[in-house]
């Protein structure tokens, strides 16, 4: 196999995003195994045929079941909302399709572990699309906290802060708006922004053993956009939470939809003995490090602009010249170079099914802790 | 009374600063009440003589006892560490004498509702040296909140960052390190730092109803200055709170000396439905200010360059022309100035000790939900 | 006509980024006329078969009038060296293919001109690759001052800053490093980096009327590749000029490749008498703005991201959602979906050909200004 | 003599912010000479009596001749308009006193010369005011030049950048507005700022050779107030000048009180092959550095908060505790410590008068080059 025929199920936001990714794989990365937008499936068919018109889907299909059972497919790509997750990566893995899903997992953590057993099952590829992973500054962090580079590390914080639901007249439920509804996201910012920074937490800083949460909905009542009536708000507007981490280390985590003059605004910082690293998404082609080793009469933190093939930025040497940034999608093509260069040499791509589950495990907690007003452990 | 005779007890790095404060009131301010630097004390006679040389002082005593028993002292300066905090106010309110006291308060809420009925009792003046109210840019911040500019407020967050405990070598106890030895400070960063967020949070924010604590001692054992041999250390290394408002909104607090790469961060966001605010002490003189009110096509954080006299910041006129910044101590020395200015008026300069009393029952509450690992209702 | 077919000529650099401009197009732009990616020429013919199988072009040429001389091209998109341009352009609009040429237009005023006059003489659409009016924030900057937001216009200065050629063992001449050889480039930074700026300026703030120079050659001799041997360097390395605009505002304007720590660092900032702009391509998806008119206790530099649809910023409503940004190339799938529309239209493409002989104008007056050391009128 | 008795002659903004200085130097600095605010001297009695009560002063004096006779002065600072330097300096040093002098030096060229003969013949102790280099980040930067840690410099830009001046109906002349009429300034922001920036230029990267000046008045005329009629104005609003160092590099000075957005905004840019360093007087506590030796993976531009003893921070071990910045007028105290020190050991303190002249050279070969419009050579 030398072409990785794919079945696009959304085309949403992400359907989009995803899309665009692979239309860059082959000029960008010219890997082993190249994307051939196969099919693209949503229900309203002349929505979709425009959509596949436009991204370059030889094939349409209205329902998902269909696209599945199709065997010009080789990978099943899921964008629709978190709670039709679950049947159709369960679908997909029984007829052996790779399967590759947007984040967070699923709206529970036994949803999610289904998932997860299912795929493993049938010995299909499969990857969650916590996309950060692949922005090259965090890529970068990663990898010196690897390396050790930091030293121990004392602390990990990170906020995941927007405002785009604060005015009360935005209704709930249904396209675009599911986020607002817990029966169609799970939660609210816990599963949609926090799962991000859990995400790429656990993969730098190890194991989270014990969690303390809290949770607020500012807004109570919305209309829901399937009936047209004031129904309760039961999703979390604001989530943050107090951690310790296996190696010894604090973490804070926050979340918010009410946090003025954020759009899209993910952070982190970590603290170790030896240096200091921070990130944030609205400038999401630098990276901040504080050297304690630097000699001490300019010792300061620096701003790295991570686009340097010279210091080999990862991914950068794929992209322009020294000094030009890349944006938010980029991370989404790397993700799928990632995947693609995996399956061409059998092994998995992280996050895999089994990686998100443990965000899935913390996100539960986080929220049981909230309910309960109480810590919980994870050991 | 045109002057105020101060007697300040304790030349370490605080009795520095308030010295320095005291010195620059006349010529800054030109107070209706003149501080007068009439005695200082500490116990060794030959390095308080020196000391007194230095910033102007015209008496040296070295008991506090005997300082407080001058007649020719308006005013009780207390800047030695927090555990003498009480006994010192205690006499100089029964002396009737005003009382100035560095923060915190004292070591226990028990001790510090001691001293703010014993100075309510007396009828003394009082205030506590919670500084960063009268940073220019913070009093703007406080300003705006109360007027309302930033609208319901949704969240609030602050923390204070410091690194120079990390070394496992570092001794605790005595001169200068007394802040790592609990008997002497009381807590560790919760009372040394966190109480300066707390403060200004109680002030721009009202009144917390709940807290959840954590706190982590990274360095468990510590040389101990008074014997010489390894002692368990006893404070919080770090102490990070979750905490609700009484206004709905949200807080998240935190503080650390292993915070590689912060010397002394001090940093505050509040997200309003109009607005946002942050600051950081790094670089005080500049307040951050989203104001969703903007033209949408041109709204963005603002950088205010706090020294624009036409802008009528706090505190601004009285020094140079637009756009020179001021430092650290410039706080003090406001601090100074509306005390003297309140005392010339018969009113409380805030925060007095009833004031900081509500910080000190915070900071008791924290510690006390971090032990229990459970939220504490303040109501 | 539905389509355009378009001829690739060059598949260096800009030949990737111009070729990655066409592949979005439709995805993203949905364009009255499509581009295809018909063929692309250059002199090796194996690199250019490799290079057509990434990018997706049907055909492959590896002789340029070859290229023109097909008709089933319609455009044809000049990505050599400089002193290439002239030749190809003639012929194109002579075959009365659109042209779309790299900046700078040419090596010469006279070769510009004579370009120009082709393009306008034979009636083809034509535009001149000066991607950086698309940056969303660069638009955004000149929308605001043509609606006059910023009033009398006092100061424009900007530079462009690189460090790439000051180890003094790198060779001149041939692939990659033409534009160290004046014969292939036709000067230095000014053509190179500098022609940006002033197309820039000249967009936003009108004509130039008076320039004074000033050019450095910091390394004299490097190898040339074509010999293996040391030969003068000819170009510019540093070029610094002054200069007054027709509006009666100042201007500065430097370029270098020796300032370390630059990578590829254009910054520009325009002060008028309502309010400031200022932006820098490190950070190129944001706009620092300084409005006069803010309430004087507030007033502060703004850092608008520019990302946020709901503000109606220029191209970014064709991207993701709020707050996620987008990097270098994106200015050119901008430009390339403007000549398209304007295609459609029956429009000039700003900059055209006439737009960048302006700008070669001043280019050549700056070189010879600073050859003399004297002043030269523009009137 | 242990004591240094000051004779200040001005009481606006420089004369306080030369008072505090002073007031500052005992306490903070310990000097082996101690200065003593013998004296005071402006016209308006009432007014210096009050200035003098508020700084300390012993006396007060109403004519500067007789303040320089009095054999209880060792030293005259001079604090008022350009115009009146020469004949104060001249009667001082005539005197046997100390000079200080504010900047800059004179009027003009031949009355710079002039003040520094009559120092040097009188062998009088001397400096001016040229006070950003006592700004710790200054002379850091210096110091690191010097050290030869940025290596060959190639590029030194400068700018000083204000916006109080727009508001055609500002007047010309007299107390605080003396300086936008060129009778008493002796030029506009040449003289006010640039000359700042020569200062700094020459000491940390030496000699200038050559210039090339463009100077503009935005408005031609404003009422005097001292005839309440419109006068010409003759001062220059903006200047702007290219050169060469005697070392190669290559220079960029701006300066103006039309850019919007900037109240006192002096900042600076040095290149070199091993490095390179900027600062702002906005955020005067910091020094950013790049360090072309960092590993190449990490390495960016730092922010160093100049504030760490450890580091070794000049003059900061006098100060606080690290982290915390200082502001504006600590420059002064500095630099008052220094030539206390100076005097003490029986040095020079630069800028002495003959260091001033050579920035008063470079002053005067820019207004001339501008109004001839040509290059000057300096050497």
């Amino acid at each position: 196999m030398s072409k990785l025929r794919v079945g696009m199920v959304g085309t949403g936001f992400m359907g989009r995003v995803h899309s665009n990714a692979y239309r860059h794989i082959t000029s960008i990365f010219k890997p082993a195994i190249e994307p051939v937008l196969q099919a693209v499936c949503a229900r309203d068919a002349e929505h979709t045929t425009e959509f596949a018109r436009a991204w370059g889907y030889e094939h349409v299909e209205t329902d998902w079941r269909r696209l599945i059972a199709r065997d010009d497919i080789d990978a099943i790509d899921i964008c629709v909302p978190n709670h039709l997750h679950k049947d159709i990566a369960l679908a997909a893995a029984r007829a052996g399709k790779a399967v590759l899903c947007e984040k967070p997992l699923a709206t529970s953590f036994a949803d999610a572990e289904a998932m997860c057993t299912a795929v493993e099952a049938a010995g299909v590829a499969n990857t969650v699309w916590f996309n950060y992973r692949r922005m090259p500054a965090v890529t970068l962090a990663q990898r010196m906290v690897a390396e050790g580079r930091l030293g121990r590390i004392y602390h990990y914080r990170a906020s995941f802060l927007q405002d785009w639901t604060i005015a009360a007249d935005i209704p709930q439920g249904g396209k675009a708006l599911w986020r607002l509804d817990a029966n169609e996201a799970g939660s609210g910012v816990l599963g949609d922004l926090l799962a991000h920074c859990i995400d790429t937490a656990l993969w730098i800083n190890g194991p989270i053993s014990q969690v303390s949460g809290m949770t607020e909905t500012f807004v109570k009542e919305r209309t829901h956009t399937s009936t047209g009536t004031k129904q309760p708000v039961s999703i979390d507007d604001a989530c943050t939470f107090m951690c310790r981490f296996g190696n010894g280390s604090l973490g804070v985590f926050e979340s918010s939809r009410y946090a003025r003059g954020h759009k899209a605004n993910y952070t982190f910082e970590i603290n170790g003995a030896e240096g200091s690293l921070r990130w944030s998404l609205e400038d999401l082609h630098r990276l901040d490090y504080m050297n304690h080793g630097d000699a001490a009469d300019v010792r300061g933190w620096r701003s790295i602009h991570v686009s340097d093939h010279g210091g080999k930025h990862p991914y950068m040497d794929h992209w322009w010249v020294p000094g030009l940034q890349i944006g938010y999608e980029h991370s989404f093509i790397h993700h799928a170079a990632d995947f693609l260069a995996a399956l061409a040499e059998g092994k998995p791509c992280a996050p895999t099914f089994r990686d998100a589950l443990g965000t899935q495990r913390i996100c539960e907690a986080v929220l049981a802790s909230a309910a309960e007003g109480r810590w919980l452990n994870l050991a």
